[in-house]
């Protein structure tokens, strides 16, 4: 890895998307050891930066970070304190005043990372950003297709739900693309932004139809509180038109993969049969979060070891 | 131990209970050591989760976790988004998935602990579920009371307060009747179950005749908000009739031993005059709390790398 | 160190401030290494006790703590549950009944940490106690200046704004005027108690007069909501009278250093310009701040290994 940080897999080429994959395994083979553990970054200092509640990401992130033996520490800013409170970028050097190597990051705001990374020589993770990007979620899932499918190039994946709002969605397309899958959106109009086909994607309002083939199908998670700005009808409609059911994937391969990021709306974007068949890898996905994002911990940390300069030469260092 | 999880005192044989308690001794050795730590538990990953707020036995189950130096991880999960939140077997599916070797769960549902149990391989510890146990703090108080009395059967015990709302209660009734003590109950009618007798209890609405002869009285917390769900007048009725002080305590052997589990009430279930008496080992409950929380862990740990399957087969281990 | 804790630098005399100012560097330069931890206080348990809520100054003693090897455990009570929640001395009891080596304890209440410090056995740190003492943000104040003046005898040192309500204060003169710095202080009428004189500092209204010559500028954070207490007119009058911009700043020494404890309210008490000026040492105070911490933690561990009894006698230890 030549980059201080990981702040989206649209910043990332092919080839470093695929040395980040290349070094999960080893971490995940770890997990089948008595003792899952190695000292990779002993004495090492991760902060988590979380300016959005995320019990489910910080605990994965928390994890790798310990079983790569790093110290950590957990800073969760409320969103109304941030009104009153200090600049991102004065919290951000903070952190790195106390000597942190890395600062994972959570903010509501689309590029928080990156400015962010601009200010400090710590490496920065970005763990979502608005609506722009969940680079390790993509990571993720990318390791989890790979993996079970033995490729990802020729692969045809889909993506249902909330494209608009879905960091995750937006780091699956940036990465699938780049890996030549063949990538398809579905969901409600009002849901799928009208230039999403400039990413090299095909946008199907009707979920029938993109099922048509699929090797993998990625649901997205229902954030139910979107229904109040009127994006779509009610849960009833969602549930008739998107729902991805067992019925429905007799469209797609017979060996279609079930991918969703969690935590599932059982039910709603997707049912309980779908949820709980042999085709489903929704835990394993959960699995290889830890492995993932240790091995985005180890290479970043690589790169640090080896000298790093901040950017803007302000630092303290 | 041939179990895998610790979901209460109701489910272990008095052999099962007694080498927990046998086991707690070397892990208290330790505290007076200038590292009060050992290796047990090194690369192993224990992940609290709480759906009630606990300062008291979250610390303590953390503090012992990392004195057997595992990695902790806690996880709290607000009442509030439980409704729009995913289910508990899918909570804990996602921290088994994440390789938790135990998880340590506080519910405000009876019986939640067990189905978790039966869910995911992990080992499941009950930290508390609704009114019904709080195993650990019952093995406690037996250790407690076996290691300062030398010995349970044939004790006189009292338990003094909220038997209905107490799961504390029930631990120990199920605990301290199995190793052959002569347990008893008092509060006010409205706070003792009709049926408790069926658990081998003797029920005294009156708490002077309660006393009479006892070794231990185990004085429990008077949850103050339970009074507006008119279960008892008034504090000042309760303090009347069932607040334990030194001048009642004549009533009992004159080396009576007094216990409660904390956080005290001072003024209301237990004068002061009595919390801060020699006959008080509330303080070294504390002490013995962790200990035996590392007994448990560790026993629980060493079946967990004799080869463990989960028992319903869909664990993707 | 001959104390069991650090309550404040009002107790302290020349020579205990001295010995702690000595101990920061080693630490400090371990930061320079790629693995910034020794094992000093492995196997020791450290317990923060916050009853206000404080991101920075938690993170920093918990970065300390673990650099040391300590395991710790972040105990964060709301004031709300206070009310309805045992009393500190039973909390502190509690924790060090579960053997905790430190309690580090902020506290709204002047004089609470004194009064945990008479009652357990455990080294007590105070992080802030109501408007009396922050010792540790103090010391870390000392050390900046004495490591970049090469002294702090004899220098002329300038603290700014809110002197009545500010612990920070209150903990750099008590030190400062120890090791013969001449300490002024400045800020509205209001918010400069007039008996600070008796601390042996010069009382300033007008800033101006108070930059005449200083070679250090220490510029406390302003607490917007001092304002609804009618203690100073508005911020824009505050702006226009104490906020320190480099236009003021020509009246003090041509070397002068700018201080500030964080976080800062840019534009308010300082100015942009001068916050990120290159004689602004804010960060280095946070790389000092734990670096003084894991100095403080070094020296109270070492008198406790050394053999420590309780004041009070009636610990369980």
């Amino acid at each position: 890895m030549e980059k201080k940080d990981l702040l989206g897999l649209e910043f990332l080429d092919k080839k470093e998307i695929e040395t980040i994959l290349n070094a999960v395994a080893p971490f995940k083979n770890l997990f089948t050891r008595s003792i899952k553990k190695v000292p990779t970054l002993r004495g090492k200092t991760v902060a988590t930066l979380f300016y959005e509640p995320s019990t489910r990401t910080r605990t994965s992130f928390e994890i790798a970070a310990k079983r790569l033996s790093a110290d950590v520490v957990n800073v969760a800013i409320a969103q109304s304190s941030v009104i009153k409170g200090e600049s991102l970028i004065d919290t951000g050097k903070t952190l790195e005043a106390m000597k942190s190597d890395f600062i994972i990051i959570r903010h509501s705001l689309a590029g928080a990372p990156a400015v962010l990374a601009r200010n400090v020589s710590s490496s920065v993770i970005n763990a979502g950003d608005g609506f722009h990007e969940h680079p390790t979620q993509g990571l993720l899932d990318l390791y989890t297709i790979r993996d079970k499918k033995k490729r990802i190039e020729g692969l045809k994946i889909l993506l249902v739900g909330d494209i608009l709002h879905s960091r995750v969605a937006k780091s699956n397309i940036w990465g699938l693309t780049k890996l030549g899958a063949e990538v398809r959106v579905s969901g409600p109009p009002t849901l799928i932004p009208s230039n999403i086909t400039d990413l090299g994607v095909k946008a199907y309002y009707n979920l029938d139809e993109a099922l048509e083939g699929v090797d993998v199908v990625n649901i997205l998670r229902i954030q139910l509180e979107r229904q109040q700005e009127n994006l779509f009808p009610s849960v009833h409609e969602y549930i008739e038109l998107y729902q991805v059911t067992k019925d429905r994937l007799k469209k797609a391969k017979p060996d279609v993969m079930i991918m969703h990021p969690g935590p599932m709306n059982r039910g709603i974007e997707i049912s309980s049969e779908v949820a709980d068949s042999p085709a489903s890898v929704i835990y394993e996905q959960v699995t290889n979060g830890i492995a993932t994002r240790m091995a985005v911990l180890y290479l970043l940390s690589g790169k640090r070891d080896s000298g790093l300069k901040p950017k803007n030469g302000k630092s303290k260092e």
